[in-house]
């Protein structure tokens, strides 16, 4: 079948395909992990946002993972929506399941990779060059048996030996690939260097020009944006990316700030697109002003913080200190600003709700922020606004946001909080009571003392869960200004090997704390009744890649 | 006076100078404003650091600033120390202030600058051509009355026409200027332009060798460290660069980011410096080790938090989180690794006080972590440090940090919280107590009840201290892991247009909370105090600038 037919694989496109892996790489930042309910409202968001390929998960990992990419497959992926695409290994095993798993959807991609490098194939393979050669052949082959949307990645691309990179991505072609990744596995190449890569590809791969040349990189220098950016130059068309550039160690390139430098500095890439400079055509698909939205949701699910001076998303991104520049901006906004706020998404955070308002203004502006609830739980959100409303004068989009992301991606209650109830001080014991509903139906109810409210809570919870975990990480972020601001608080707690986060809004910020507390402590319990990771190392399926 | 004679201009160094402006540029970020003695702390860090050049700030602006760039001078700017520098615009006022300012440091530097591009001639300076010519070359030989040591500026050049830049250069030259920067005021260039930029100021720039070229960005496009990498390969040997990469916007060039890519990557940056690819000289002077600490101090004294995601100082920048990954680490550290945790100063973090540690334990341990603390800041910080040991078992580096911040970064104590008493829960209605002793010495006391227990102590305090303010982000991060770890809390609070923040650590995130509070109302009461910028727009003097 020719690749011409495949959606989302196009060589000759005057654009940039944004290949969106916040669901598969992002997630595998520590603590980042998602349930299927997140992934799903995840890709949704994606959607929305109008990415050309999400990249849902890696089937073969776990049943979790497998669920929730063929859950994404049939939910997102639409005919008119973006092609979902399941990541394997180069075994039968995991191209099998990826196989499965996005069956359902209009349009589905297989990405299948294997290290090109010789430390990888070395230390990590085992496999001389030829073997590798030859499972490049074969795999790829098995793959297009089951659909034609092919992406081949040599892992450790940028450390490997070109001519032997050149002869497995010759390979990959005859075998069906439609997209060849070349990934910057440790995040080591300087933007000149991820150029001249490409271009040599280009010149040294025969039919290189019936596939289309995508990237993948890591931030661990801080250049990945750069390299891409370069990489769009030489001719790579398809971006692999995040959403806040989440992902192993220091992260992937992030999506927000590569579509913004292709907008704003169009003109400088519209020739290398042998497009005129003037050209005023978007060089992405992607619908900007749903930029500001992703941040927020993937920064609330997976607890990973946006810091103030992150390029686009950050909350200082747009806002200005100096009085020059204030007195400048004034004057003329383009003295100091480059792009407007607007653009992002910005600026659209009304205030329109309260506490007189009605179901049905609840539900239309959930609508219009893109939420789609069930009777269900639009039924629990309301409860939980009006509730809110009560106690906080004006309702703004972001605490919508939080109230419904709060209410409607919370997993399984194994345990569930009844009551709560702390005094502290400067010069007190802070102590805590707390009454949880336990898994068999039990009300049981424990005392604590601590260091601190939080502290004497989550020892009081301890006593009556007793599971035990250590507490790495704790924050707390405002959801909005304002002294009566909800607090959202992330926890991430650690079990053997394995990270798992909690997540909880609530104007009190220690009620919230407890509950982040009994969320992060569902997360591992729902894990541990799979069987599936409590104590990982020696049990589980290595999960995750370095492409 | 030969300009070779002058520390940090030499100009065939064949290494890159590195210019720290966490001081003046990092300080513009909103909410990140820093008292004097934060300002010499994070000084005399930089120094542990071996930054060759302090930009201690902007002396006209402020009567506060003035006296932060003097005391550096006088304290850090000893004659094996670093250069420190003082920002002053192209006008006579500002560089008499920053010649002033400087002058007690063995080797001082005024930095002028002056507007080139079209945009900001006619809106901001509305000045022709022919007149920013004419000021470069007066202003520059007018600093030069002062010191020998002279950079210049010319803000947006990225925007200039080139031509009339390569003239102002040309002039600051004549004029005595020992460094040219070349500042990307509103982050907008691309790597390969900005190499170009610095590549024809080199060609068409008469006596440009007897200058250091510079670079200065911002990081709007994600783009300010390849930017500056890029301008390297073409000739620029001085960064301008923050901690963090805090700054106006999207911030500076991050320095950790830059000093561990040309440390990393130094086989390829070598023959850019005329050195064979294999040398393994440092190409900075910088001491990595200190990068880590440096972040930690930056973050908490501006209360800009580091995402988990950041390169090199991020919390997941070492971290693995898949299976393969580890796996693969554990075979050869090199296949996912390019650096090493310690060289940055990670893995540091021992554990060597707790409850019985005396008073010399105590103070050798911070000498170690570099702090010099007073006899009488000594006795402060251990009454505190025995205090925490009470209720937390284990004191580690991170801890002694805290506190030793916390009880000597403080600014003068107008209102002082006395006592906090506070109740709350899931079914209770949050309420406070709190006793302030006010600046005539009353001790006033009163309750409040709230959304949450942090929201019924504020509303407690504002009916004590009866300041208004809009409390605009509040965050709470955990200092180290396990549950009963200190909380450190972050707020920020607005009045009119300026924003202060306030910090605090505890084990009770409450008391915490509330003394994060207080201290940023004494920064606000202090500034009023000042007569300084409580009502900012419109009396004081603009401070900041776009170089």
């Amino acid at each position: 079948m020719a690749k011409d037919t495949v959606k989302n694989t196009a060589r000759d496109t005057d654009r940039v395909l944004i290949f969106d892996t916040t669901l598969r790489d992002g997630e595998q930042s520590p603590g980042a992990t998602m349930n299927v309910a997140e992934k799903l409202a995840v890709a949704k968001q994606l959607a929305r946002l109008n990415v050309d390929i999400i990249e849902a998960g890696f089937p073969f990992a776990s049943p979790g993972d497998f669920e929730a990419v063929q859950r994404i497959a049939a939910e997102v992926g639409t005919p008119n929506g973006p092609t979902i695409c399941g990541l394997a290994r180069a075994t039968k095993g995991d191209i099998e399941a990826a196989a499965k798993a996005v069956a359902p959807a209009a349009n589905g991609r297989i990405h299948t990779f294997l290290a090109t490098s010789d430390i990888h194939m070395k230390y990590k393979l085992k496999k001389s060059r030829a073997d590798v050669l030859a499972m490049t052949g074969e795999m790829v082959a098995y793959a297009k048996s089951f659909t034609d949307d092919i992406e081949f990645s040599p892992e450790d691309a940028g450390r490997s030996e070109p001519d032997f990179l050149y002869q497995v991505l010759d390979r990959a072609i005859a075998a069906g690939a439609t997209t060849l990744n070349i990934p910057d596995t440790v995040g080591y190449l300087t933007p000149t260097e991820f150029g001249d890569l490409i271009r040599g590809i280009k010149a040294n791969v025969s039919n290189i020009d019936r596939v289309v040349i995508s990237v993948h990189g890591h931030n661990d220098l801080g250049l990945a944006v750069a390299n891409f950016l370069e990489a769009v130059k030489a001719g790579a068309r398809q971006l692999e990316c995040t959403i806040n550039g989440i992902g192993e160690r220091a992260g992937n390139a992030a999506l927000e700030e590569l579509v913004m430098a292709l907008h704003v500095r169009r003109q400088y890439y519209n020739p290398f697109f042998g497009l005129p400079a003037e050209s005023e055509a978007p060089l992405t698909n992607i619908n900007t002003k749903e930029l500001y939205k992703s941040s927020r949701l993937v920064s609330n699910v997976t607890g990973m913080l946006v810091q103030p001076n992150k390029a686009i998303v950050g909350a200082n991104a747009f806002a200005h200190e100096s009085g020059i520049h204030q007195d400048g901006v004034l004057k003329n906004r383009l003295t100091y600003e480059i792009m407007d706020a607007q653009l992002i998404g910005l600026n659209n955070n009304l205030i329109v709700l309260g506490k007189h308002s009605g179901r049905n203004a609840f539900r239309t502006r959930l609508g219009e922020l893109g939420f789609e609830l069930s009777d269900q739980e639009l039924n629990k959100a309301f409860l939980r606004f009006k509730d809110v409303a009560d106690k906080k004068k004006e309702i703004s989009d972001r605490d919508l946001e939080a109230i419904v992301n709060d209410e409607t991606l919370q997993i399984a209650e194994h345990f569930k909080l009844e009551l709560i109830q702390v005094s502290c001080g400067s010069n007190a014991t802070p102590t805590a009571t707390v009454t949880l509903l336990m898994p068999d139906g039990q009300d049981l109810t424990d005392a604590a003392i601590g260091t601190g409210p939080v502290d004497a809570i989550y020892r009081a919870i301890n006593r009556v869960v007793q599971i035990e975990n250590d507490l790495i990480e704790y924050s707390v972020q405002s959801v909005t200004a304002g002294i009566d601001a909800m607090g959202e608080v992330t926890i991430r707690l650690q079990q053997g090997e394995r990270i798992y986060s909690g997540h909880a809004a609530n104007t009190d910020i220690v009620v919230a704390s407890a509950y982040a507390y009994v969320n992060a402590l569902n997360r591992l319990y729902t894990a541990s009744q799979a069987g599936e990771s409590i104590h990982p190392q020696k049990e589980k399926i290595p999960v995750g890649t370095g492409v």
